[in-house]
């Protein structure tokens, strides 16, 4: 046992005798608690001895980290009471479900939360029996867990949704565990550097609590099996002061974890003081504990002749065969017995009061923080105005604007307005500026703690700007941010959003879980921008052209997800303002940063997106008497261009032929209701595409995704549709459309070959189509610029 | 300027004068050849004073990085011919694309790879207009560029890639230049741990050069904001030994990058001298290089009154507007004549001979080596025979296997083959003994050089099963190895390879352009076996539960992406057999860990796979002289379980009717052959469901997948598909296919509704389904197991 750092004083934190006996009581009650969770489905307090009947029939769980998270929870309630801290924390080990929950259950949260688990013998029967268990609990820290905002299931966000939660919330502590296994992936490695990120003036504290309990499911841990100094370097280099707790021997480690707590809070108190009474604007180096306890500890040292405890054989459930296996149950009952049930509850089943000794009240309980159910917390986003930011438009087609660059102003706006609350914020990798939001930068700075010289721009010690070169970052701190109940952005380039696939994917499972719990309340939706999208890689070509994000989270659960394509910049204003105002969903715009023509006015905009889709009547040449000859749809900036200008050849080539130009900036609104909430029926959609005419669908993104959304729909046989199709290379912008052969030409020759009749009609149309296309491709070889007739080309309609 | 380390002697690497010009005339070369690229198309060695129209119409690339990626190959080459060294190099900021191309244009590789590209005036010519030009080649590094395995464009990846071509490659040495952007991204902070992975007896060395240029895009970095002892522990944390080089005045620079690289390069050589010829067993501390020079260095210095050159507007193109701007022509041309190219061609536009004085021969240069073309050097895996590995089968489902053990078997017979070539390696995020491979440590241990402790198993120092919690380390490391010309297999969590969907993404981008590049040879495909599936997540729950990774692929390049879901034992070995001899594929191959009914003797499992989809008449009730009454399709281990479970329920209550039982292994096949080379023809696929019958089709994954396969087929309006629709939870696994409408009770109710006639005449059969669910929904939460009758459901057909 040690608790090592030069300046740990072995008397700071040191605890007296009732404290201590205190303290291990709630830790071995906290065990108890757990075991009793992955084991028993009766007989909680063992009020008789053991019997197979008592024992689950399936176990399930993972007892390994348990002990530890028990230890941490126990030692974070002394000093949160000790100090009146406003806490929260982020398990990371999240498959440490049992401690949570017996955490949770002791603090009287779990009670408050779940009425029927009260915290007594028939409550602790339900907590036990419950767990893993068809129809109860998850085996994880889960939406269903008091206190959670971190799922933890796959590992690696741990760190970043503590800073999430930290940034702006400058009386909150966030203690984090950060497993040693989960410590080998990529997303926590980088987290490390939010050091350079985490404001001590406007932000919260972090303290991560590394733990090393050596083993991951089947092997050691990289970060147990190097020397202490190369460690201590490693967390120094990352920006960090560390402090050392090891050992196995429970009274030795209550005191040294109880004094480097102590002495983490006096630093981090320190810290901010300096930064926020004296003005200090050095970097601090912000503490760190290592503890290192062994897995499993307090467990079966050995099962069947093999060494489990402070092994990779503790992970699970060490005891696998307790209802046929006699000595596995006698062992059972022995480590249950460990604990002394006797002394830690009642005959009741209540905690007697020395367990409870060091757990806090009301909302200082991590299990009742308010902050992990964030809703709590939220207020109303102030939204300006929209005219003030909005593109101003005499006719369709008759301006050029980028949009991401007027949706800069509005954010700029928010941001602006959010100034003292300070509860939005944008991330994006290095992309604010690329991306044309740099008007944001007229409010706030870029967060920024690491060094400055003398070219930088827009670097701020408070800013809420926050740009990393690490979507993982992005992702994980915007989560924490909004889960504590605030707002923002994310920003990236479109083919990177992929980075996070299964990020987002954690968080829609999040969300679609909460949704359904009624004591947890509506958050602040995650929100996309994707932009520099792949028609427009001009400096990067195929490695940056990916449309498939949208893909990705269309297929999970439609109550959380939405898919917006806004065209034009005035478009994209209504959605970012819906979007910003919305609760519990994910949110992906997919929007360019070219300049893009302006379609559609304010007002038409916003009554456009609140359809979803829409036929624009001025861009076709059908009368209202009959059905079109031909639908021609669009989703997408630059398929809505390409779109008209095949309606503008159209309407001069054949103006007989009765053409319907339809929009869709709402993707689910393809889907059939019962499969979207935005989805719609039947009637409508007839009435928007028809059910019999072609229908030539140009599409953003991979064109499969138009069929899966729209199989069902009667006129589906007549759907044709157009999209990327992984063409690609550092191109023009028209040749990226003409390779993907979703260029206007392209759309023209696919009327002209659908619409009945028209073949033979439009023979010499079809071959001027051709023949675009191929002056096309020998211009384009020798001047290395799209068309005249292309770049120049605007809407005349 | 500085060479800092303690042990460097600033006379170790002196260069003499004569090498020192020779050298800085390379890298002046590299630099003019850079810029030429980016703004060129005519005039290349300025015969004439620079006008206009020699100037590109849109200018693209990427300067600010490609000065200290010219100097590093500079340096490469040097000492690449002073030690006879083979080598290759990863260039992390892969966007950097002139300078890799411009070394590859002087060490003569370019032209050797693309004639028409000859290394003079002509050739110059070529090499400026085609780069980042339509028609030409890509801005980044890329497949097409000579020498390169690592493209770059997606930030993240260098060091894994590097570390794996150095796997089993033990004299090679693999240079890695990290970018501080890149360097912020998660995969590569977690990169740095792979010291504790790479042996220095079988491996080859990795040396990386972390170029600290200042800034990304729009912002500094964060590793060069940090004070250089904390830089210096946090590699030191790393397991490295970092030697420091800093400066802008070139001589200096180049003098001490010298020393550098021969400091390191004798390390290097002393501790696998050391491991090698003395046994020494302690994990080596490698060195790595921490290049510090300014961002778009030689550039111009500022323009328009702002600075250019050390910040962060260097990255792109620091002069816009030459085309328009005179003063920007005139900025140019004096650019370029900075590098005084007189002195470094001739009048033919030949590099002088002072200018190669460092270029190695043949394929010990950077642009020739043989591992960047890793097909020439790839051997055919000696696979076994799958008889010896085959499960017995006297009927179908007499028994249960689990399928990923027997294909354990198997990976341990190839791994046995390789003993002594050593180009075989499994990777996985410590999931090979969960996922039931562990028969693979027969063969070999699980590679590891960091401490040991006594519970550990399977260890090795040598070994070639690689286990790290990080998905992006095994994907990377794979990667890396397999595009040097080995063969290997990544074993992951279904729901978690979606961690590696970007990484995915840029492999097969990879591997379609390398397909169409005749001077690349084929390599070993990327095999991924996605195992603990959606459906087994008995520990873990819904946050482990997702199937997408297949939707994923399939959005990709058809020539590339193969999806399979073998049913059972026998069709996972031979579609891993099938796998793992093909080339230039990403297979992704879904099979279940859990104990699963045989089906198909192993000759019948080759005969299915081969075919990828086909009638199980032994399942189905059809008489062969008519069309089936109804198809009853599966895809996955355990939808087809419960689609034959819904079979024996049929024939045994409506033996009447004709049910035919299609099992799909090959997703593919669903598709048109126009979509995918896999694709069936109509007539077949209409052979096999008919092209009016109903069809329920009982799908692993997402169940709109199939639509989007299926969509253009006359069958189509019929087919209904079950499959996961994100409802999950820690609980049973018949619970599981419950909750989400794919177990055999649905199957039967979906066949009685959609058979016409059928819902009148088996009105009590649908009743009785219905209540069997009912049955369930009682049975799981008062016993927490599944029915008996489903959990001793056999095969009796």
């Amino acid at each position: 046992m040690s608790a090592r750092d030069g300046s740990v004083s072995s008397g700071s934190g040191q605890l007296d005798p009732a404290e201590l006996r205190s303290l291990d009581a709630h830790w071995r009650a906290a065990n108890y608690l757990s075991v009793g969770q992955i084991y028993l489905m009766a007989n909680p307090l063992l009020a008789e001895p053991l019997r197979p009947e008592h024992i689950k029939p399936r176990l399930l769980g993972h007892w390994g980290t348990s002990p530890g998270l028990n230890l941490v929870h126990t030692h974070l309630n002394r000093v949160i009471k000790a100090r009146d801290l406003d806490a929260l924390c982020v398990w990371g080990p999240g498959h440490g479900g049992p401690a949570v929950l017996a955490n949770s259950w002791l603090d009287g949260t779990y009670a408050e939360t779940y009425p029927g688990v009260s915290r007594d013998g028939a409550g602790m029967a339900r907590l036990f029996r419950q767990f893993s268990f068809p129809g109860g609990v998850p085996s994880h820290v889960a939406p269903e867990t008091p206190g959670s905002i971190h799922e933890g299931g796959e590992l690696g966000y741990s760190l970043a949704h503590a800073y999430g939660a930290a940034f702006d919330n400058p009386e909150l502590l966030v203690a984090c565990v950060v497993g040693d296994g989960e410590a080998e992936t990529g997303p926590l490695a980088a987290s490390w550097h939010a050091t350079k990120f985490l404001d001590p003036v406007y932000d919260g504290a972090v303290l991560p609590i590394l733990h090393l309990n050596g083993y991951k499911i089947a092997n050691p841990t990289l970060l147990a099996r190097i020397p202490q100094d190369e460690l201590d370097a490693l967390l120094r280099g990352y920006g960090h002061n560390p402090i050392h707790v090891e050992g196995d021997d429970p009274e030795a480690v209550h005191q040294a974890l109880a004094a480097a707590m102590d002495r983490s809070l006096d630093r981090i108190a320190d810290i901010q003081r300096r930064a926020r009474a004296e003005g200090e604007v050095d970097r601090p180096r912000w503490p760190v504990i290592v503890l290192r306890t062994p897995k499993g500890w307090t467990g079966p040292h050995d099962v069947d002749g093999l060494a489990v405890e402070g092994t990779w054989r503790a992970h699970q459930v060490p005891l696998s065969g307790v209802r046929e296996n006699r000595d596995h149950l006698r062992q059972l009952e022995a480590w249950l017995r460990s604990y002394r049930p006797e002394e830690l509850f009642d005959e009741a089943g209540r905690p007697r009061p020395e367990v409870l000794g060091c757990v806090p009240e009301g909302p200082r309980r991590l299990g009742a923080s308010p902050h992990a159910n964030g809703g709590l917390l939220l207020r109303e986003l102030p939204m300006p105005s929209l005219e003030r930011h909005a593109v101003h438009i005499d006719k369709p087609g008759g301006g050029l604007h980028e949009p991401t660059r007027v949706l800069g102003g509005l954010l700029e706006a928010v941001m602006e307005a959010t100034a003292e609350r300070r509860d939005f914020r944008v991330f994006g990798p290095d992309e604010t500026d690329s991306n044309r939001l740099e008007a944001l930068y007229e409010a706030t700075g870029k967060a920024w703690q690491a060094e400055t010289a003398g070219g930088d721009e827009h670097l701020a010690r408070h800013g809420r700007v926050v740009e990393v070169l690490s979507e993982h970052l992005c992702q994980g701190w915007l989560e924490g941010y909004l889960l504590t109940g605030r707002h923002g952005l994310f920003s990236s380039y479109e083919a990177f959003a992929h980075i996070v696939d299964s990020m987002v994917n954690q968080h829609i499972k999040w969300l679609k879980t909460a949704r359904g719990l009624p004591w947890r309340r509506p958050i602040a939706s995650l929100n996309y921008l994707l932009t520099s999208h792949v028609w427009r890689q001009d400096h990067n070509g195929f490695s940056h052209q990916d449309p498939g994000f949208v893909d990705h989270v269309l297929n999970k659960s439609p109550e959380v997800v939405r898919v917006y394509l806004p065209p034009d910049a005035n478009t994209l204003l209504a959605v970012a303002d819906h979007a910003l105002r919305s609760r519990d969903h994910v949110n992906v715009i997919v929007a360019g940063k070219q300049p893009c023509f302006d379609w559609l006015s304010l007002h038409d905009a916003q009554a456009h997106c609140a359809r979803g889709a829409g036929v624009w009547g001025w861009a076709g040449t059908e009368v209202s008497s009959r059905d079109p000859d031909v639908v021609l749809a669009c989703a997408g900036d630059v398929p809505t261009q390409e779109t008209l200008a095949a309606a503008d050849l159209l309407r001069r080539h054949l103006p007989e032929l009765a053409v319907r130009v339809v929009n869709v900036v709402d993707m689910a609104r393809l889907l059939p209701p019962g499969e979207h909430p935005h989805g719609m029926p039947d009637f409508e959609y007839d009435a928007l595409f028809t059910r019999d005419k072609p229908v030539i669908f140009a599409y953003h993104g991979y064109p499969w995704l138009i069929h899966r959304l729209g199989y069902r729909r009667a006129g589906h046989p007549n759907l044709h549709v157009r999209g990327y199709k992984e063409e690609g290379s550092t191109t023009t912008p028209f040749d990226m459309v003409v390779r993907n052969d979703l260029d206007r030409y392209r759309l023209v020759m696919d009327v002209v070959d659908r619409v009945p009749g028209l073949a033979v009609h439009a023979v010499a149309l079809r071959q001027e189509m051709a023949d675009a296309r191929s002056r096309h491709h020998a211009w384009i070889r020798e001047h290395g610029t799209d068309l005249p007739e292309v770049a120049e080309w605007t809407w005349t309609g």
